[in-house]
């Protein structure tokens, strides 16, 4: 018997519009349809494409066993996780070995920073993948703050807030243009380091750009307790005048 | 009269199935369709989505003055792309003061390193604007090499290959991961780095990626005097393995 291919589906940054043509067909065609999402949860990648699905297609959740902040150890996180990525491979092989399509929905683009690489890690090499890309959240973002990101030969680094202080300032220094993710309990540590940079004028932040619940507040304006996941500062390149 | 709304409408990489459901159903309603495009050449963008159009769609073509490699002075390089941006502002508030909706064809996105954006500086705070965001040649290249691009924390740097050899050099001794875009006749010296810096074994080459045309070929094995300007050297994150 044929086994199933694999496809990771970029699914965009939150607007269901926001998937692609491609992403889309191969979405409305998968037999089972599998999705990250934390207990107790819808998952955004899900919401985003519900409306796109029939009762025919087999939803296959895969239940993160943590979600929000990492507890301390002596909880063994990273075991945890290990074991949690080898079960979602093996839920998704079986159906693959039973010769069905899988379609993994990513949230952004599969390859940037997203869960579905551990699951192409395990299983790329023994079915066959196809990875469609997608609008990831960086480029979201300034699409919802209205501004260009970065122009001619700006560096762009894209940041995740979880790094240690010392490692973003070095990062930050001479900075022509960032995108700082993963922000969440981190935000406060990161607007501290933008702060001290004197790069408060020009930082940017939006709250789940695109998705239901967008909003964009100043910086100084934020509350520290009430930052989401999907949230991002960003640092536009300074505008270049042709 | 109310004027006529611009919108910047990301096409993605090249591949006409990689544009959004938003951007698809706002192109084929706009009476006026423009695109950046060199004489005598079509133009990816407006290639990548001429299926879609109908012939009573008004197309704007705004013909760049230069393409290619640069000329040297005394060609005022900078002054006549500045002439050449205005009259192209010039020309789509005509259709937007007429009362007409205008998209503007941005390949990948509209906000990342795209032309669009000296459009939007110059008509964003005179007409209403729409920014739909697109997916980049950065992660379509990633899918197209089958390779996840960013783990968790890991920094991602978006580099131009016109920097000087000394700044790319500096700005790649320790990369996490990279895009290096606007290779063209600056490959030579991008690979001259990469190999200097013993990144060679990393790195990985694409052109055209989604395109007709697209190919993956060794960095080692690559001609510098045949690299398009849509090609791409990535190095992808290391492998974080939960």
């Amino acid at each position: 018997m044929t086994t199933g291919c694999l496809y990771g589906l970029g699914v965009g940054p939150g607007d269901p519009e926001l998937i692609t043509v491609k992403a889309l067909r191969y979405l409305r065609a998968a037999p089972v349809v599998a999705y990250y999402v934390g207990v107790g949860k819808t998952g955004n990648a899900l919401a985003s494409v519900e409306a796109h699905l029939s009762p025919a297609q087999l939803r296959l959740p895969l239940l993160y066993p943590v979600t929000g902040k990492k507890p301390p150890p002596p909880f063994d996180y990273e075991g945890v996780m290990q074991a949690f990525y080898d079960d979602a491979a093996t839920q998704v092989a079986a159906h693959l070995d039973a010769g069905q399509d899988v379609a993994v929905l990513c949230e952004g683009d599969p390859f940037f920073y997203g869960s579905f690489m551990y699951l192409y890690d395990r299983l790329g090499a023994r079915f066959a993948t196809e990875v469609v890309p997608g609008v990831c959240s960086v480029v979201a973002s300034a699409a919802v703050l209205r501004t260009p990101l970065v122009y001619r030969d700006q560096r762009l680094q894209v940041l995740a807030g979880t790094l240690p202080e010392p490692t973003l300032t070095e990062r930050l220094v001479e900075v022509e243009a960032a995108a700082i993710m993963k922000l969440g309990s981190n935000f406060e540590k990161v607007r501290r380091v933008i702060v001290k940079l004197g790069l408060e004028d020009r930082a940017r932040y939006v709250e789940r750009a695109t998705m239901s619940g967008e909003r964009t507040v100043p910086l100084a304006e934020v509350d520290p307790e009430q930052v989401p996941y999907f949230s991002m500062i960003l640092i536009p390149g300074e505008r270049w005048q042709p």
